[in-house]
């Protein structure tokens, strides 16, 4: 039986509530525009064609405001959309980890694990989003898409493996997502456990492990 | 005898300490690059650095940090950045009005007078500034060089004057700069008043009147 050494951890809807932050930044910009004087005061439209333009846009687009407001054919939107943003960014940059983590993550530094990150995206704001947790520290390295040169993949966690001379039964994946965390990690050798909601916890998964939060982690790790 | 009716005020260094906030922000940007690990831990050397890539790049670039650290040859530098953006934009946000201004603003209102922002720059950086500083509601409406079509200069100010349908001799423009907002108002027949700091008071002014706050603005704009 091998140990586990080495920790990975995913960011978004791992560490914390992404999505509904996410949602709640949203609805505060259409709150922002709409008490700076926007003519249209129905927040629940607004939120819905906002939803559409980013599902057009992608996620990613810094443009979703201003293309709501063209849609709204509203002239001059600088104050909609400045008003927009400072009410998404405040409330992006209020962001904090699950209550589990930070206790967790120190107790595992504690007991000699090193912990990493594993994450798809833009490396600056992954990075950003650690920082605004409060707990970029805990990390030896983070590994981000977009540096890797590869999303989350078999490659991905191989080429991390090579890069940090190590074995990849020593190592733990951790996440919410069976295509991005789970599936790829188990391929190149690792171990696994999911993070899922609660009332999602009776769902099938590749992962050794379902856990709902990390108030027992330690203990999960050391059964691997 | 003609009545003041139209008050024009600037943003920068006229309705809150820019310059001071800048400056905050760039040396708090520098600290957080080193809390997260960066290898140079001297901050006088590294805001020396800094200062000068603004003033290569204009203070308007978002590459400033990106140079700072290209400079410092250091690999992967996506914490730094995050680091760096996530210190200077929290102060940036956390701007806060001179003291004496938003009671001016609400007694000027209450007094029948309507109020307008001239100033040049990004439209939605302007704005947000506004959106910050809690007084954006205060103005009828804001004019930036941005949508204008033209930084502030005479054919600003007229055009001002047209898009309003008023007249400039019931007007005041207040700001900071002599060359930005003085001279130009002037010439396109506005009042003027100036803001200086209390220990430049001495120097000479086209302005119809020099002010270190604006705690007597009221009784200064019944004189002209």
């Amino acid at each position: 039986m091998v140990n586990i050494k080495y920790i990975f951890f995913d960011i978004d809807n791992t560490l914390f509530p992404t999505s509904e932050f996410s949602e709640l930044a949203r609805k505060n910009a259409i709150r922002a525009m709409i008490e700076i004087g926007l003519p249209i005061k129905d927040s629940n439209k607004l939120y819905l064609m906002l939803l559409k333009i980013i599902e057009k846009l992608g996620s990613n687009s810094d443009q979703h405001f201003t293309q709501l407001l063209r849609e709204l054919k509203i002239k001059n939107p600088s104050r909609y959309i400045a008003a927009a943003i400072a009410a998404y960014h405040n409330t992006k940059t209020s962001i904090l980890p699950y209550p589990d983590v930070p206790s967790t993550l120190l107790n595992l530094r504690e007991q000699g694990y090193k912990l990493y990150i594993a994450t798809n995206g833009n490396a600056i704001k992954q990075w950003d989003k650690l920082i605004r947790l409060g707990i970029a520290l805990y990390f030896q390295d983070v590994f981000v898409s977009e540096e890797v040169g590869i999303e989350k993949s078999k490659e991905f966690f191989d080429k991390v493996i090579v890069f940090l001379n190590i074995k990849p039964e020593e190592c733990v994946m951790i996440g919410d997502k069976e295509e991005n965390d789970i599936y790829p990690a188990k391929e190149s050798g690792f171990n696994s456990i999911i993070r899922k909601d609660k009332y999602k916890k009776n769902q099938k998964s590749l992962a050794n492990f379902i856990v709902s939060d990390f108030f027992n982690l330690l203990d999960i790790i050391k059964k691997l």
